[in-house]
């Protein structure tokens, strides 16, 4: 049994981070499956997902850690041919990866007390963002 | 069709590793699925899972490097509003991930000769750490 | 319902960059499946698969990415046991890892109009690649 559909984000600015747990358990409990597994996907290259004690100091950290390791620059390959400064954003969001998979039991989520499931705004700019949830199981 | 099953593992210290590729097998055997995937999830924010060469000179070298680009410091926010020194551990578990799928054919995970999964211990003390296995298929 | 392929990749040199979008949507056409996950795995523990914006300029900007994150070094463990060179190889292929998870629906992978799905080379020679593509849903 597959069950799936999608929501969208309104971000703001480089570095946003958003708490999805809430939208993609209340996905899961429609879906009607006791047991299986949870897909959580970004469409888009410059956005990531993944998983994450969600809380103020961490929600600055990780997006600082990404800026650390892969900072903004012109001498980026893709700068000199789009020039549109976020050559970074791309790098950061492969990185980390726009794909996350839990498990689901009794009909949620299966997740640590401090782990909760984040999207990360890895672009420059205030974007429109699509997240696609897909749940199978039984 | 869906088989579900977990396992504990007791880890002593930061940078521990796992091979768990055995354990992992075990349950898609158990599951009688021919063809299909397993996903291997940690539960919790302070430990990792993914794919290696599992042998002694990587087994060092993997949280090595993780403490070489996220090393431990009292910077971070997450420490600051804590102050259980494992800001850290946080961020290397989020950029490796607790989550890893592999395709499982003939009853069995499919792997390179010299690919392992692993669980990566991130956090700075001993721990109990719960590892959920799905695996789903026909 | 669950379809599995495999198709294989010549590669020639180190951060050598193949577009393999189109390679895994042949294979989610011919499942025959509408909405589900489609799950790419890469065999062997120095290439790794991902989602990029695939155009020449990323094309280089993550191989060096990598390089400079994880460069080649004697001083790994793993160099100092088996000296064949690649310790930074196994290292950037574990950070990426070798699966990727993509929603399908409408019988086609669910990707943003400038995301693609990548394998990268990250060993020192030419090698033939095995990719497992696991299609499953409904």
């Amino acid at each position: 049994m597959v069950h799936q559909e999608e929501f969208t984000l309104t971000t703001h600015r480089h570095g946003e981070m958003h708490n999805i747990t809430g939208a993609v358990a209340e996905i899961v409990a429609r879906a009607g499956i006791g047991i299986g597994l949870v897909n959580v996907f970004h469409v888009g290259s410059t956005g990531a997902v993944g998983a994450i004690e969600f809380e103020p100091g961490l929600e600055r950290d990780l997006p600082a850690l990404f800026d650390r390791l892969i900072p903004p620059s012109h001498d980026y390959g893709h700068e000199q041919a789009w020039h549109d400064g976020n050559g970074h954003s791309h790098l950061q969001a492969t990185l980390q990866g726009p794909s996350f998979t839990a498990p689901v039991a009794g009909g949620r989520p299966v997740l640590g007390a401090w782990q909760q499931i984040f999207f990360l705004e890895n672009d420059i700019k205030p974007r429109k963002r699509r997240v696609v949830v897909t749940v199978y199981g039984e």
